[in-house]
């Protein structure tokens, strides 16, 4: 179970309860109804789960653990009702991932704190700060800066001049965010950098010179940036990060990228200048996207591939450079084969 | 045009006194001279600028944007003149984007700020502090620090004992650097890590003992350096960046690197201890160099690529090994033969 | 030799204590002994060392600069002895690289600097802070956070509620520590992000839902952590990270992976999720390892490979998808004759 030490349980959920939460419905692997009265204290991965503790199955790789799980309780889709040990509750759901995030979030709730703009952080007089906002030790909040109500700012990230942030914000510590407009409940996590000069040179007779970076940074609602991540602002036209997308750790977004609504961005992606990534779009880890592309509604490029190309709507790329998926498996099919004659 | 909360335009230029400064040909695509007493506000982008601005053609992707524009100004190339809607201003000029870059430093430049050393900044009393220095809030400026003139160092940042930086550096915010020395004119963005001990480990019977890193940073005059980069100090040789070498965010440079002049390395790249990068090379985001390579003077590496070998000079090279680069392409046709005919 | 603004060499050492220290034998070229009693005052490369610098050769590729090297004494192996310069006293040893970090570490020892608590630092009353603790201005130490003795906290760096750090640890500046119970001897680079969410989000029927991250950061002994490197804490299982294991700059960790024994890491690596890595297991640069993954004790990962399957323990993989690496030699030498083919 969580260490009490940084984590918070609220309290314990009756089966019914949970089910009721998470829409699942309750069975066995026998098919009898579980006593919905019984009580369940946490979450816990299949390994770790006692009887009083609820797991979940998403992963096909798991079904041994699954097999083996001494959780008294496990959400698992239909398909695999028969694979559980006898005795567990079975909370039957299409989503179980989904169903273990939601009752994660209501075993441990995010801590209320009381709303308190330290002493030791630097805010301009002329900044609008909403109700119940919090701003920790060093914070710098600069000239014409508006923060909207329930914002979190953390120990000393330096918002520039200007920079508006929308209500429920939390932006970690370590970050810096300037020339930017965010929209709601946005999440950024420690040491990100937001609308820096993007890596605009112009070589030319007289050397290379800077070109000046007179974009912004439009990031929409529901967004959350993981640690290490810079995005740089445009260069003219903006850089633009649509609704409900997810950034995750180390990540490069160059000047005027446009980014879709609800895109998932894996750790270490690079997404070059004026590249425009669809609605829907995954990047596995580590991919790269090179300038000035169009990358599809709904595509998914799989991870540490390198997209040389357009890539259209839906499809499927891997590869460096990316192909479809398709070709991109056949090729290692081909290779083997191949490396096989030479033996 | 520029958010005027973050950019601040500094007038009107007549179109003569672009082309003067710029040193293009007015014309059209009809061959008319436009007048030269029309007055321009600003720069914008092909899709976004009006009647009053000027925008620029360099990547001929942009070609349809272009005969779309509504820009009242144009910079572009003599080859492209006929593809000008009827009625723009045309800037005729070889190198549109360095055109671009210039005019768009007039109608933006730098804002001169009041220097101004923070009363919470921490200064060593042996530092030695150049003329008109800004230093922000929370910067730490250790023992025997030299910082030239009209230096400015970002908040929280942190210079340690001993380096020395010369005239005209901005160091950003969030930024660490120590054991080195570093030329006029440096720009280094936030997040940046510079100077800390390399990789260096040695397998023993005694275990992994960690070797000291007794080098340092020396990086040359008019340097630019993204956000979130770590550049380590040399072992015992120094690691060494010179002059006028432009590079992206994120990347890692490992100890003894030495790095020419007007090179320019993307964001992501990885370069591995004691590689030296001849001047003028060009590095594609996310390139990873092994240690102890030579990569020639005016090289280019393609994105993504490899470099497991030496490239001689003004080679290009692609993939992952990297090969010369019309070797990649043929792989790339041939495996798509073979794939072909599997089906 | 070391710049004296930046280094402290601590006093010579007679070329016997040198052997005496590194279990290295003492020759020359022709066999005969030199003077033990020759004094050296310093470590330096084959290319700069002078008559009063010990050097090593390490890596076949400076066996030229060896031959060529002023340096009065050097750490080679036995077969290498007969490409010595006339004159040079030899320190014959099976681990050069090994000798030398030791000598070095004699020259440069770490510096004793007076412990002290800046009273800019920002330390909570419950925190145990044991002896001999530096605590540099602006650290932030969270409430009941336990500092071993003798630990040093960089600038600006924020210890997190609950955080346990062994004896001996060096925490950077410019670091978040969260969630973490680390043990003795760590030291982490700056700029280091420990412990925030790992990148978990449940698509479903309501939006996309994000997934409380309920495990802790546990690392071990004798760890080190390059700049920029991001660790994620567990999603409900730890992410653990085993003693002596060195990780370079800028690798990202994903949330559950479980890291053994001394394993290297080199720079922007990254780990996804829920992957399992061995004892002595080598990453190269830019490795990117799939989520749910074992890589066995031992294993070694050629730099920039992606690896998408298990891989048994010793193996040494390559290429991306990874393979066997004589199957990744193959295929080039296979690619290659098929390109020569088509010319």
């Amino acid at each position: 179970m969580p260490d009490s030490r940084f984590f918070h349980n609220s309290g314990s959920l009756t089966l019914s309860a949970i089910a009721s939460l998470t829409g699942a419905t309750l069975t066995t692997r026998g098919g009898q109804a579980p006593d919905g009265e019984r009580v369940f204290g946490d979450v816990a991965s299949l390994e770790q789960a006692g009887k009083d503790d609820v797991g979940f199955l998403d992963n096909v790789k798991y079904l041994d653990a699954f097999a083996k799980s001494k959780a008294g309780a496990c959400f698992v889709r239909p398909q695999y009702v028969s694979r559980a040990p006898e005795g567990m509750a079975l909370l039957v759901t299409p989503e179980p991932y989904f169903a273990h995030a939601l009752t994660a979030s209501r075993f441990y709730p995010e801590r209320e704190t009381q709303p308190v703009i330290s002493p030791q952080a630097i805010v301009a007089a002329s900044a609008t700060i909403g109700k119940d906002v919090t701003i920790a030790p060093g914070a710098i909040i600069g000239e014409n800066v508006s923060l909207g109500a329930h914002c979190s700012i953390g120990a000393y990230t330096v918002i520039g001049d200007g920079v508006m942030i929308g209500d429920h914000g939390r932006i970690g510590a370590h970050c810096t965010v300037s020339h930017a407009i965010i929209g709601q409940r946005i999440i950024v996590h420690r040491g990100v950098h937001i609308g820096q000069d993007g890596f605009g040179f112009a070589p030319g007779p007289q050397g290379i010179l800077k070109v000046p970076q007179l974009g912004r940074v439009l990031i929409g609602d529901d967004v959350e940036i993981g640690s290490g991540t810079c995005i740089d602002r445009g260069a003219g036209p903006d850089t633009v990060i649509g609704n409900h997308t997810k950034i995750d750790n180390l990540v490069q977004i160059g000047h005027n990228v446009r980014i879709g609504n609800y895109v998932l961005i894996a750790a270490q992606c690079g997404i070059s200048g004026s590249t425009q990534v669809g609605g829907g779009v995954m990047l596995g880890g580590q991919v790269g996207l090179a300038g000035h592309l169009s990358v599809g509604k709904g595509a998914k490029i799989a991870a540490q591939s390198g997209v040389m190309t357009d890539v259209p709507d839906g499809e499927t790329y891997g590869g460096s450079p990316a192909v479809p998926i398709r070709d991109w498996h056949r090729s290692s099919v081909v290779m083997a084969q191949l490396i096989k004659k030479k033996e």
